[in-house]
């Protein structure tokens, strides 16, 4: 196998387009020995099929993305999302995977408060939290970039999501850090190193920014190495504090969709080993 | 006059599809006394001519918008930089505004280094907050969302741009407010404390947030009361550090670029008395 690709694992939404065994199949072609899943493709295959699938393949399962979407205010939609999280954590166990990623929502209908939709993250981990415990799955609080503040996450910044894993135990509840949401944030190196100290870093995702950004500013990701984030630099310090798991290269881009899959994930392995490791 | 609308201030931009006579006429017809300047239509129409058209209008101008891009490496940019933000001061003086705003800049092409760039804006003030000092002007540093840090202005917080200000006299350097940019950020609420007890707030800016953004996020600024944001909270947060300056409405928006735009001005004079007075 390729020797500096121990660490690299692809998100499956970097390569969408493949279908489940042929990015398993691919993976084996490039040696590539770590995969980032998503539920939605995940249960469209199976959850025990693929779990079979990527054993067979000798991956490992890094991530699970994601659960979360927990500040409902309405009590049917807040029952509906604590359930949907516990079928997520049982899906995790089920991939073999230990960690299982939160996008927290973002202001329910109408909302304008963000401190209340913030307090209801914290108590859905409260509930979620010893259910993944007993199940031998971490919840990764992930802060999504502010762009997304209002209608995906209201979790936006490395310190607030510290901020509401620390009311937890770290064998709970820790984060993810994602360099497309925090490369901008001069608060958060000092954040991670807190995170790391506390054994709270539970996955590191990559991603580069560039600009300009897509309408709805969802699917705009940029390749390693195309944009404006340090990567390397972002690397060096999540290592600095102790963290020495895998590192998911996750992009949401319409041109690399648009792509023969296989190529994507030989060009994104590529672009790791020259942009992040050298 | 309408009462209520002692306070409010009309961008320019908000209103762009109007001329400078029709902004003023528009003004005097809906009761609005306060108007933020931007450079590039004013120097069209003349600085002299714009100064002696407000202050026949009876307006006050609150802010000139906008000095700023400070990061350029390269000597030469810098020192046309530096040279383009004395005139804007000199512009700001001469139409008896007492505040420019500065988008400071993001970073220069192929620069991923973010601290070197805010530590550029630093140094450009040193040269600049005197010169403004000497005209009666003072600068006020306007944090951008995290959304342009890459390519317009690398001070994406309140508290980065407080900073940056602290480092120079309250009475040369202060900071810019702006709803749109910081409405996310749960340190923001201190840091305006903090600028308010040093007297640094030098304008409050407002505009909503809705989705889905634009391509490019740049005109998707939502008309007052239509997006995410307590506008009136943050009102009270700013008057509750002591400022009790104009409230300029700076909108950048397509759809209400392309209405009339005395209409645009009415219906926003309207939303602040409701949605931001009451």
């Amino acid at each position: 196998m390729n020797s500096g690709l121990e660490r690299f694992s692809i998100n499956q939404m970097t390569v969408k387009q493949l279908t489940l065994p042929d990015l398993a199949d691919a993976c084996g072609e490039f040696g590539v020995r770590n995969v980032g899943l998503w539920r939605e493709p995940v249960r469209s295959y199976g959850v025990d099929a693929t779990a079979k699938l990527v054993r067979g393949a000798g991956l490992t399962v890094t991530t699970l993305c994601r659960g979360g979407f927990l500040t409902a205010i309405d009590p049917v939609a807040r029952a509906r999302a604590l359930g949907d999280n516990r079928r997520a954590v049982d899906e995790a166990a089920s991939l073999g995977t230990d960690t299982l990623v939160l996008v927290s929502g973002g202001l329910p209908p109408g909302s304008k408060d963000l401190h209340g939709a913030r307090e209801r993250i914290a108590d859905a981990l409260a509930e979620l939290g010893p259910y993944a415990e007993e199940r031998g799955v971490r919840l990764a609080i992930e802060a999504l970039h502010p762009m997304y503040a209002a209608d995906r996450c209201v979790v936006s910044t490395l310190a607030q999501a510290l901020d509401l894993a620390e009311r937890f135990p770290a064998h709970q509840v820790g984060v993810a850090v994602d360099t497309y949401h925090i490369w901008w944030d001069d608060t958060a190196p000092e954040r991670i190193a807190r995170a790391g100290a506390a054994e709270r870093i539970r996955a590191f995702q990559l991603a580069d920014w560039t600009n300009p950004l897509p309408q709805g500013v969802l699917n705009g990701r940029g390749q390693i190495g195309d944009g404006a984030i340090d990567l390397r630099e972002w690397k060096g310090r999540v290592e600095a504090a102790g963290y020495t798991g895998p590192i998911e290269v996750e992009l949401f881009n319409e041109e690399l969709w648009a792509w023969d899959g296989r190529e994507v994930l030989a060009e994104t392995a590529a672009r790791f080993m020259e942009h992040v490791l050298q």
